[in-house]
């Protein structure tokens, strides 16, 4: 196991096995040193979590919207290490934009937000700094809560 | 023409003429290897394609959503070759981004998506497959429907 | 003082100072020779621009959006120069993507977002022309009622 993964069980989680993609499109990219991955949402083993996971975020489910931003953030590293073979080749995580599923009048798309940034920080520690977008969406696929995507800079040279 | 462009028409589609822009940005830039495209809306001839070019899309409105994805990546694809003169140059699609106009409790936004995702495939074949965001919006630009931005890896020593 | 940012005070303005983020992510990050900016709110010194800055635009709203699009393209160029050190070092704005928060039935995001276009064209001149997405979301956080975020393409050898 890579000392990534084993951070993410220290942090109380575990890497999930990658979530079905419908076949028309990739879980992950390599284009040179850098990693796309598609928008990921809160699913864990092709469910959409409870709670938080469903349905369109408020201040009343704030905190567990901030959690499922955890879980799809998660998705996003699974699907990251099916191009790379190993957490271990990211050298920096670049960009983060995270679509958030908003009732009206809710406007704390960033402390959502703040789920997946400070896993990144526990996780990759100086290689997790990132940029982020936080919007406030009206819909998501499936009636997901929020849903993420990452851009991650990698060492190619660094193999599993 | 190139094999792309029969590729596109054995589809049934005919590459456009590249919309008309405002003349404050560009359809498409090149940086390095890659091409960043404007989003791109179902314009045809400069109108809103009918039907499923124009308001927000619901269940109803899926299926010309659907087509109207279609139109929007082969303005996108349209806007490409303007800088790189041959879609031939394109060695990968790396990532498509569609905004649905969604009217409240639509939540198909991946079924809209499939419909660029899967030409993309027939087009490009194994070139095609991208990682891909769709999420579903408020508002857009003239009351589109959708819009569409692609990233592409290109080879630049393929010229036209 | 570069003669970027002497073309902005030519423009009527100052570039800002770097507004304050949450500690959880960064404002600019460099991967190769692009920078990758967070999404940037209209905000003068910490607090959002009256008017234009706050809320949901509506047709009426719309030239107030126009100029706090400006005022997000600033702190986004303030964010790229805390990474390149000057603005000097930007050879090609690659990309800017607007959100802009809609009251319902507002379709104008692209007059919005033509106020960050034309200060970039400005400022930048050929330099600044650009690819560009404007969507209008739900929800902006803190209530804003737009977000900017920018890809720039940087020679790294023109230090300040």
């Amino acid at each position: 196991m890579s000392s990534i993964e084993e951070k993410i069980i220290k942090s109380g989680y575990l890497l999930p096995q990658l979530p079905a993609v419908a076949g028309l499109y990739s879980p992950a990219i390599r284009s040179g040193n850098l990693v796309f991955t598609s928008g990921q949402l809160p699913l864990l083993d092709g469910k959409l979590i409870e709670p938080g996971g469903k349905g369109k975020v408020n201040e009343q489910g704030r905190e567990d919207a901030f959690n499922a931003s955890r879980a799809a953030l998660l998705n996003a590293l699974a699907a990251i290490k099916s191009v790379t073979g190993t957490l271990e080749s990211i050298e920096r995580i670049v960009k983060l934009t995270l679509y958030v599923a908003s009732d009206s009048g809710f406007s704390s798309q960033h402390l959502v937000a703040n789920g997946a940034s400070s896993l990144l920080l526990e996780i990759f520690e100086e290689r997790g700094v990132h940029t982020r977008s936080a919007v406030g969406v009206a819909e998501l696929p499936l009636d997901a809560s929020l849903e993420i995507e990452l851009i991650v800079q990698c060492d190619f040279s660094k193999h599993s």
